[in-house]
């Protein structure tokens, strides 16, 4: 059966050379990471970044995000992000949970992306003092909600910021393939090289079951993330199945193959919008002007997908979206 | 290749059946358990239990124990314990990171086995004032961290005390089949019949992937219980990945089957150990007297354990263990 | 010395109906909150606010706040307040400490004051599901930030929202004496009665030395709450003395006679000050758009308070305000 | 009236140079340890250590304890103590709560008092994984909770052994003073010289109102202790009312004078008790064996103590212990 269901990209199915991987790790019999998958992953992350990498993989981008923050900031520290990043609203309070109470400090931005003047004003708005709950990290989300995606040049402008106010900076990825995809560029300069210091590189929405990993530069990592990783009951017994579906992801980059995919989905349903888009399409996700009516003619045509209030909706692509059921969209998007 | 190896359950391979179901899941496209497969827990649940359950599964015992844990005690409360139980000694303080703070309170007791009477002792040296931690949960655990199991009437006797005093009763079943198999008694005697509030049901171990079923009896589980798994970021957008896993672990009763096959395994070798054992083998792990020389002995044959202190070694059976593997280390036990 | 500073009310002396209280104090030899002192409060607080109260106390506002939300949410739930709430900005996050690390959401509105309208908003835009955190209780500030108080029916339409929400409301007074004195109602009128469930009442800036006391109404205090008090460490052996300081202050409305002298003091500046004040004064703050040049003339008079952003200050007078001094300085401000 | 009354030294009467040097610090109006007595307090500890030494003030025991102990250990690690210490057994989980869900990891040892073997015995047996809590900090009571004081050799045992395992040494000092009062020591000798990084110096059982100093040797203070302090809610806007107790206590050493004064109380009953003394009495805490009989004597004869389990009391000797009723119920002791 072909999917018309543009809901989420998380909710896809298991790349095959994911499941082969998973099939072909369960005669590995050494528990908790020893296994030789587990232990490949550094080397294969630091190839890929070109650069020395600490990686650590967990089941959820949720907790991804949350244990590098925690890592990052003290309890009585705060975290700097975007209002609508998926840490504030989408997450139950999974940041503040693994960092102990920090906080989450917001501000705005057009296409859920903050900009380093807004970030400049919000630092110069906080008394530095005992009373004022300091920052000590700042988040950003690559591509962001409304799928947005950040070039180097913008990354190293927040960055610059970081380094002024000795605050580390996290990029949220949980669509960074498809952020990368978009941009043409390498991983690394968008992350490391513009000054990011630790990445949630997400491979759940991108073809594989359960499988983000948290990919430390430089020496941003080591003692503690391991900790809150087994603290959070996050230590598998048999993550040799984690590891096996990222060490697929990796090879012959079927994740930047899979993110390809997804976004010629979107571009072809975001060419047939003209000038319905609400945000420029550089990720997977297409944000649309239909109206109520509107959205019901789609559906009708067995089309279906997430109202995002008034007069909006939100379409989602992915990896193996059928391109006849796509095609079939993006005519009746133009057919409106 | 026949495996020799004997350190823990928690590396064995998954089962066929498991697998199946999870490659069969692939094509569900329903995020967050909304998926037929995970709504049919529920019932899959009280109709092996023989009662209304509340069913919600995490990857790990660890935040199983954790959640549940956290639903029954508040921050400035405490869980009583046993001394060496898993989630004092084996979890990086997850419980007390789950529950705020909250604190385990330990008492000793036989084959790591609480008894009534300890419990009662230990509660009546507790001042009732706000300067002492007042308990409000028990946790036991069956098969217990030195494989002794629980019979249903010595479950009550805790239980018993557990109303008296208003404690919730956990049963951390991180080896609850085998534990099960061994007593031959229904899986309702040992629980909620018997007085437990809810159960950590443990399916790594026993042939799954990654699938601990929180199982929540009577009105215990509810508002909460959901928001603590998200929050630890537990919440998987592939949850249908791991509810087809239990799914095919109750199916015919799965579970009870690999259960019995490790504890054939783990009786087969406590047959042969004779008084070389340092405990009763009544569920799939086995606490050997052994030499380091005799030690030295087995593990040039090729098999290989935990040492577990000076002369005592531990051995784990698993469901897939070789019955010949395991008849050809009886007989190397029985020689030495 | 006469004070000409106007930074805060929170340095003031402490009446000299209050240090003596406190000698008295000093005879009594039972710890704990044991003493009759200590046992009256909650009668003189019935008493007080005409309904059965409960009352425990505390040295800081900050920990009345954070103690009181840690009772009214869990840690994965929220509490709403307005943008600029002391307990979100200068608390240094002990709300969220206290809770667990439960949210502060916040909204904005004229004065520091929250709106009804504004309330509804908020909470439509709020998803029901595990994802989000939900709301579980309201605060607002009596007076707020910026001085100005609530009438009972606005406290009402708070309180009719947060009904229909299952919310849980709470009032942060630290200047509730200022607040009550000034709107001439009965301190029931404005809690309660309005629909308040619990009130930070505090007397350290009016006249005490480390007093705030917890007004809890209804059933809304009991089991947890000393338990938080407590474990936070404010639990004093000699509390006796801030009991003492307490009763001194509601003995013959000590409080209201102090904060009708404070707001007499606001009351003659804001009378000078005509068009600058940027609030109206409604206790005994004055907020004043002021340019740095007449800032200085008024600092070169020996005056002095806090710039407040651009072109404005903020003033604050005390219990013990020297009349003539407050003539003197709004004789300067008239003059400018 | 003459007290007869041993129940503990929390409760006693605040001494007069106390109470006026609080009277005198009324016309201070600077706030938040702004003013000129706060800023004293790290000149007179480090002159009375010999050393440099950085202090932050709280009002109790338990609140001093805790920040010194989150301040020393990560969420996820662990403090070392006595099983029957003041933190494990007596402040509601306060250490575990300032310090994110730590664990207080429990050994035993004669009076109350750790002992070097024990503490290496305990280490050796936590395995160097990421399973268990690792410990960081261990936290001993001088004087004991059974009112053994530590000589600096005892002191540098336990520190050798800290230093080793690279944990920091917390030393609880809430009867500090009647410890170094007995062994007639330096502050310096029995602190930072014999290796504590940093004491909870107790002022309150000997003389104040609330007052405890956080004394910091060496670096072991700087950067989240005063974090720890607001976020808590203990930063008092009138902390000049702790730092006038505090400075009043160090004015010609009226802490050891106090200290002096009960610890001969304690001796004279103990000179008569005898036999009775369950434990040596190197401070101002007597532990008794008394049958019920004979403790109903005493009381008939209007002395008050508590008991202490079976045939045991404990009594506590206060600065200001009349010393003719000391004699009367040494006499009264010497006859039963």
């Amino acid at each position: 059966m072909v999917s018309k269901r543009y809901f989420s990209d998380n909710a896809a199915a298991v790349h095959p050379k994911v499941m082969e991987a998973m099939m072909a790790a369960n005669h590995v019999d050494t528990a908790y990471d020893g296994d030789a998958i587990s232990q490949s992953l550094d080397a294969a992350f630091s190839d890929l970044f070109e650069t020395p990498a600490e990686v650590v993989w967990v089941a959820t981008g949720t907790v991804a995000n949350s244990i590098i923050l925690a890592h990052f900031v003290r309890p009585w520290q705060a975290v700097l992000c975007h209002e609508e990043a998926h840490i504030e609203v989408d997450e139950c309070g999974a940041p503040a949970f693994y960092a102990g109470g920090a906080k989450l400090m917001t501000l705005g931005g057009a296409g859920a992306k903050i900009s380093a003047e807004g970030l400049q004003a919000k630092l110069a708005g906080i008394r530095q003092d005992v009373h004022q709950i300091q920052p000590a990290a700042i988040s950003i989300t690559n591509a962001s909600e409304y799928g947005q995606s950040w070039s180097p040049s913008e990354v190293g402008a927040i960055a610059e910021v970081a380094r002024r106010h000795r605050l580390k900076l996290h990029m949220d990825g949980a669509r960074f393939a498809n952020a990368v995809a978009h941009q043409g560029c390498s991983p690394a300069d968008v992350t490391w090289r513009a000054g990011v210091d630790a990445l949630s590189f997400g491979f759940t929405k991108n073809g594989a079951m359960t499988a983000e990993a948290m990919v430390f530069f430089g020496d941003s990592g080591g003692a503690g993330v391991r900790e809150l990783k087994k603290r959070g009951g996050h230590l598998l017994s048999k993550g040799r199945f984690v590891a096996a579906q990222i060490q697929a992801m990796l090879e012959d980059d079927l994740w930047l193959q899979n993110a390809r995919a997804s976004n010629r989905g979107a571009a072809c349903i975001a060419a047939a919008a003209g000038d319905r888009l609400y945000y420029p399409v550089e990720a997977n996700e297409i944000f649309l002007r239909l109206t109520a009516q509107e959205a019901a003619i789609l559906r009708t045509q067995g089309f279906d997908f997430y109202d995002w209030g008034q007069d909006l909706a939100r379409l989602v692509t992915s990896w193996d979206q059928d391109e006849r059921a796509v095609a079939e969209l993006a005519a009746a998007i133009a057919a409106l």
